[in-house]
């Protein structure tokens, strides 16, 4: 294929587009009906009774927040009590990049140690049996919650049984599970996945469902699976500075991510694409860094091919591998052409 | 007029509709194009440049937030000390209305007595000076930002020898006078106002231009009018959950906001039909329960009346009146019709 | 009498002075006895339990804490859930004096009009029930408990059935009401006192017995009445910087205040010096700024006289009455002798 | 030595006795004398002149706290930005042991790895230098300030050089260092410490003189070494519920611990308890945990050991060695007698 000059394509991160067109034109067809704010409006309740529908969870309660950060505050904020903070891997992104944002609330990110983003049950029991072991946790910070991401921030995914496991152990200390679902039509749109949406959902007391990353401008879908919303929930929201006049633009969204099946469609051509980008990879002889099943791969690059491809391809430094080498991210998204793999096929 | 069996109008609220058309059709225009996240991209910029250029204050630095109280809630806190509290009406919106959004950050709202919305330079100084005055005041609260709102929850305004006053006196106390711009359009077009854009960016430390009430989906430009956005303060709206990941939403809404001179146009719109329904409501001889000469009207209507006109009209609850009367709120907004205007005097 | 050149009294405040000896002498008996850390020893148990009994209360949990300030942020804010806060008069210690300690743990006061430091119980019953008649309390501070002072900041107190009336208000709206008595003893001691301390126990869901102020170096003693202590209170306490190591301080102090009723007998003393001081005041035709039957008196001083009275006497400000006078506050204590009494009649 | 029946001695702790003698004393000399609250009498203004003194640090700010956890969070919190989280070992006391009260005034742990208790200069230096590598450090925690503690939890020290390259990299990167010296007189009293405390004073930004472990009932005194008191920090303290309204129950204390070289002749009475502790116990032939040079030593028992030593010795618990064997510790104070290590030795 000739590359044009100039034409360069966009790997960065799946929040490089706007918002898929179903959805902007979902919002323009609905644009001027009048409609109450905060939330209350019809589109807000039919997208919620469609993500209950797609949940297999008549009893949920859903409620729309605005991103990704935002969701996580919230949830985690409202679910622990005062003396309780979050277990979650030291790779999460509540751990690391979200600014301290839960930490601002007043809980403190327990950390136990990540392999490839995930937490592994048997750390959980050790470190929840060695907590009430010990005498002296009066002085300690309870754990009220375990936070996990699927997928990971590494891409990678929980089997349906070491997600069983963990619930098993949150149901045992009876402590909720949170999945943090950023991005969680492309763990569930994975070849690799073994579990559904429904499965999910009865699997874990609150996730949310990730839209700015899956096909919105912006938007996440909390879902409450065990009739366990805080109380005043969005009395609560309000006070997080959270709660959108229109909160329509949450409920238009969502409603049309939600009719025949619009998530999970783009969610597997996210994935496909992303399969396609590691053939890519794998007959030009790159190494990835670590094997991710979902919408992100990890690439490790030589520093000056790194630099060369970068004028032609955008994609995200992620850590230094070695003196000369680098490891970048690469993800695709709902808004992934096929065209633009053949650009980056072409500069490899 | 003949009015049609079931065609109801709306005057709820200010944000009964999704955005100006001509915003949607920006945001339409813009959704492919791949785009830096958190507010990084172009559309950013050159709205900045154009609020910058609007307020005549080109050192101005500008921040896109999502709404109101998160508004509020951020740039209250971030500019606040750990021992200041804010010093605002006791009607104001973040004494009343934002669910105790400013606590939360842990700050004290100071309330002054307000009339209709408004604060008075002279209660204000009075206050100052008494506190410091007070030789005891090591224990209390320090004031350290005053907050007014233009307009006022009451739909009043400050006229600019009232605005320069006030912050002559927070000059004088060497404190931030921040004012919040939710409806400022509607403010600026009223035929009251006695000040522009750039006078009153002169006149405050920090103010924000309201979006979501005046022709957005969402969103509210924060403008720091003297190179005094707080240090790294991109990392706390991340601390706050406010940080999109899209930050284009915002930056495409103000950029076609701030493009030839639209949002001033649908202010004097939106006045324009205040103005008409003041006149309506006026020969049809009912009282308003204060002179407001915004876009928010507030009339006295008869307990009977009003549970006959909501069948066909819809406006808010503001308080009780009397025994017999009630009095209610009808906004007025870039999407009230006047064929909206027609309908509602048919009823009256 | 004579007065003797340099010879200064003090009725500055009521903690001018170190612990009663009785106190001091328990300290120095238990000094070497080696004690289990942070409350858990048996000083601190026997002192609750004399509290209990004292209280005539045997399910009551009692905790110690170091300061006055401390223990209502502490108490508010475990008690209260994150969307709620606390109803004070508008001259609480909360809402004036604490330099923001409640709105610092993220919960607005929500001030009620006092007079002279007490609210009525009707003014209490009008806010909770516009509160909850108001549709869009969803964006406001849930009234989650009432905090009123026993005696008042301004010395006065509530009368039994004014405390009957506002606990049964408290029972109706299921809120908890929370009697600050930094100077309790200085209540109950007081001939207008027509309540015992069994009888505030019952009417209230948390207290505390001031300690400060009524004969120890620090310390005060929370005692909550219907099993209602907050969960893992300890580490709450521990939490907010305030679980001492030697709990022993504050259980050998409690443990000496409560045997042998010498928290009543210093307090009653109190109360005896006060009475005369006021007599003195009086018979030298002197005004007073309010009535009060503690230990606090508050009195209108001509300015110049003020001015000469504090070279020999030691007293407070507390307001500017008008331009040539002022209110001072004096204070008697357990520690309070007649000859500061005589001294200060010298130079009225 | 034949040991009576019934004759316990303990170890448990170095805060398991009240204060010392010449303490008690003052306290009870100074009692009857009128006084200035909050921490505004001379007693207060001579116990900081002679810890100014002391540190020969002339323009030392000086600041009575009432407790270790109180004091780590009150200057922590007021010495961060609201965007920044204090660097500190994972097993700091501010890491594990404090019921998140860092956390609970919005800032993070930012933890490093430590052995014995102790962070190396080489990794703060590492993370910090990654820390600004990284280009998305926008999104993370900035690191404000290190915090380590002399003696560290596990009892070992830091040398002088140690400490001055920790010193060294905080100043490259304009972060105060914050020693927590809850146990400050058992550190420079070892034989190992290289450094005296103006020493000390010099390397750092802000330290604190642990009183409630060394020899006070309680009281810890903060030392901003470069005239860097947070700002109105009395009415910081006032809102984090800490400030004594007799602060001369500080005062007197620091002022007696400071008085004819109180404060280190009692430390090093401690350290010789300490070496005659470990002298017995390796004579003995047990095993210690680990090398600690101060007043706690952590040795492996055999299990069965344990539970009969317990019936005669108190110590705690510290951790499981293996199935067979626990590491406990045994504290040394000012109020550890001779005698007390013979009980010890005859049962072992």
């Amino acid at each position: 294929m000739a590359v044009t000059e100039n034409e360069k394509v966009y790997f960065d991160s799946d929040y490089i587009a706007g918002a898929h067109p179903k959805v902007l034109a979902r919002l323009a067809e609905t644009n001027l009906e009048p409609l109450a704010g905060y939330g209350c409006d019809h589109y807000c309740d039919e997208a919620a009774d469609k993500i209950r529908t797609a949940c297999a969870c008549p009893e949920a309660e859903v409620c729309f927040l605005t991103g990704g950060t935002q969701t996580n505050q919230i949830v985690i904020s409202t679910m622990l009590a005062e003396y309780e903070g979050v277990v979650a891997a030291g790779t999460g992104h509540v751990s690391v990049h979200e600014a301290g944002a839960i930490e601002y609330t007043g809980h403190k990110v327990l950390e136990l140690p990540a392999k490839d983003g995930k937490i592994e049950a048997g750390e959980l029991r050790d470190f929840l049996e060695n907590f009430y072991a010990d005498g002296n946790h009066e002085h300690m910070v309870y754990p009220g919650m375990v936070y996990i991401s699927y997928p990971t921030e590494y891409g990678t995914l929980y089997s349906k049984q070491e997600l069983a496991e963990i619930s098993r152990i949150c149901g045992r200390y009876k402590i909720p599970l949170f999945i943090d679902g950023a991005r969680l039509g492309y763990g569930l749109a994975s070849k690799e996945a073994d579990l559904t949406l429904p499965e999910l959902a009865a699997l874990c007391d609150v996730f949310y469902i990730g839209g700015t990353k899956v096909g919105a401008l912006c938007g996440e879908a909390v879902v409450f699976t065990k009739n366990n919303m805080p109380k005043y929930f969005i009395t609560q929201v309000k006070q997080h500075g959270a709660l959108l006049a229109k909160g329509r633009l949450l409920g238009v969204q969502f409603d049309a991510l939600f009719t025949d099946g619009l998530y999970m469609e783009i969610s597997r051509h996210a994935i496909k694409m992303a399969e396609l980008l590691k053939r890519i990879f794998r007959e030009k002889g790159y190494e990835f860094f670590l094997e991710s099943p979902t919408n992100q791969q990890f690439v490790i690059l030589e520093n000056q091919k790194m630099k060369e491809l970068s004028q032609h391809v955008g994609f995200s430094f992620w850590e230094k591998y070695d003196e000369k080498h680098t490891v970048v991210r690469f993800a695709t998204s709902w808004s992934t052409r096929a065209e633009d793999l053949e650009v980056l096929q072409a500069y490899l």
